[in-house]
């Protein structure tokens, strides 16, 4: 994908990975893939292991003081670091995917969809030499409280949440707005076609035609929904 | 990927979906790919599109009361989870990937890898409709609190999670013991080869050869990221 010119404000992704072929995967398909190949955003690999050491391409080697695992070489992921940075201007988040970040929230989407691009480095084996980290000031984000093969899948999660808040991605712009954590509060039930379906009816208020009652209706759900699946954020919404 | 004959005893991932071609993709390379291609589970995809209606498969409408975007219609998800639950036995969980859901945990890859197989609605759109959810009893879980175009990167992310955890899917049993989450803890710093980097150096103690202290010091260094960067994982430590 490196052949793509590169174009004075587009956002973009560029990504440090040992296997570009998982790229762009799902992100070329649906919303962000039709975005994509209508350059409205832009995807970059940088396969690591053109980086790696001897004829070998050796790009990791033994934790030091023993362990299980293999650990990404700091003079692997450097350079690797300073190919992908080249391209970087104005503000571009340097990020590592480890399960040892800061949690990725729909705060951070916002926040990249904002910026001019994101480098992402995807680990493997037990993870990458910190000194690397350290060197570079990267930016640790997690997925979530799980343990993933690599940080392929979790970029490509990070991605998608990003590039459907650049400008002109998504078709109906109120979609982002409504939906569920963009409120603070999770989103209410939806209803479609069929009337009846299993001999259950769509609530009557959505079919009222009274807007005030629906919208109420909604809102309600949503509170109460939040409320009992997830006070945690119930909290935040109220303060 | 519907040819693969249906082998008991094999854990297997059913996905409903509008975008079949997303599967396997990044589940198809590494350590998750070498253990789908060598059959130690297995990956089933169900198109949604097929259980459309009329000539043109539609498969979603407008919102009941109104509303931006469309909701997967109960009358086309419903034969879709038939047809999917179909092959299911024993204990499967059946899953609708929202971020209404309850957030996905290392604790439940753990319970999936543990049950026969796991069943998942990619939802796309304003969601589904609700009595589909209430009809199959569907859980529904959350990959995290952001927003993504549909459920299939999110389908992925916790097949990966769960996947990894089968027997003789990791190489080494070793790795899934000590990483982060696994004992509640964040992982300590890794370093390898070489010695020195950019003018910094590897730990001493990690190159004193004394695994007492090693294994003190990794502790130490587990403890303090994690009370500095989750309190709350910390909280729940300490319990």
């Amino acid at each position: 994908m490196d052949e793509a010119p590169d174009l004075v404000g587009v956002w973009q992704a560029r990504i440090i990975t040992l296997f570009p072929d998982a790229f762009p995967g799902t992100l070329g398909l649906s919303l962000t893939g039709k975005a994509l190949h209508e350059g409205k955003w832009q995807l970059h690999t940088h396969d690591l292991r053109g980086f790696g050491i001897g004829k070998h391409r050796n790009v990791d080697d033994t934790p030091a003081g023993g362990g299980a695992g293999m650990v990404l070489r700091a003079d692997v992921v450097g350079p690797a670091i300073e190919d992908a940075m080249r391209a970087a201007r104005g503000r571009w988040p340097l990020v590592y995917l480890s399960p040892r970040g800061a949690p990725f929230t729909q705060a951070m989407a916002r926040d990249w969809a904002r910026s001019d691009g994101v480098t992402m480095l995807c680990g493997r084996f037990e993870g990458v030499d910190e000194r690397v980290l350290e060197h570079y000031g990267v930016q640790e984000v997690s997925l979530g409280d799980f343990v993933l093969t690599g940080g392929e899948i979790a970029a490509q999660a990070m991605i998608d949440a990003t590039v459907r808040l650049l400008p002109g991605v998504l078709g109906n712009a109120a979609s982002t707005e409504e939906e569920s954590h963009s409120a603070g509060l999770l989103e209410h039930p939806q209803y479609t076609r069929p009337a009846e379906w299993m001999g259950r009816a769509i609530p009557d208020v959505l079919t009222s035609g009274d807007h005030g009652k629906v919208d109420a209706w909604r809102r309600e759900m949503s509170e109460k929904l939040t409320q009992d699946r997830r006070p945690d954020l119930w909290d935040a919404y109220k303060k």
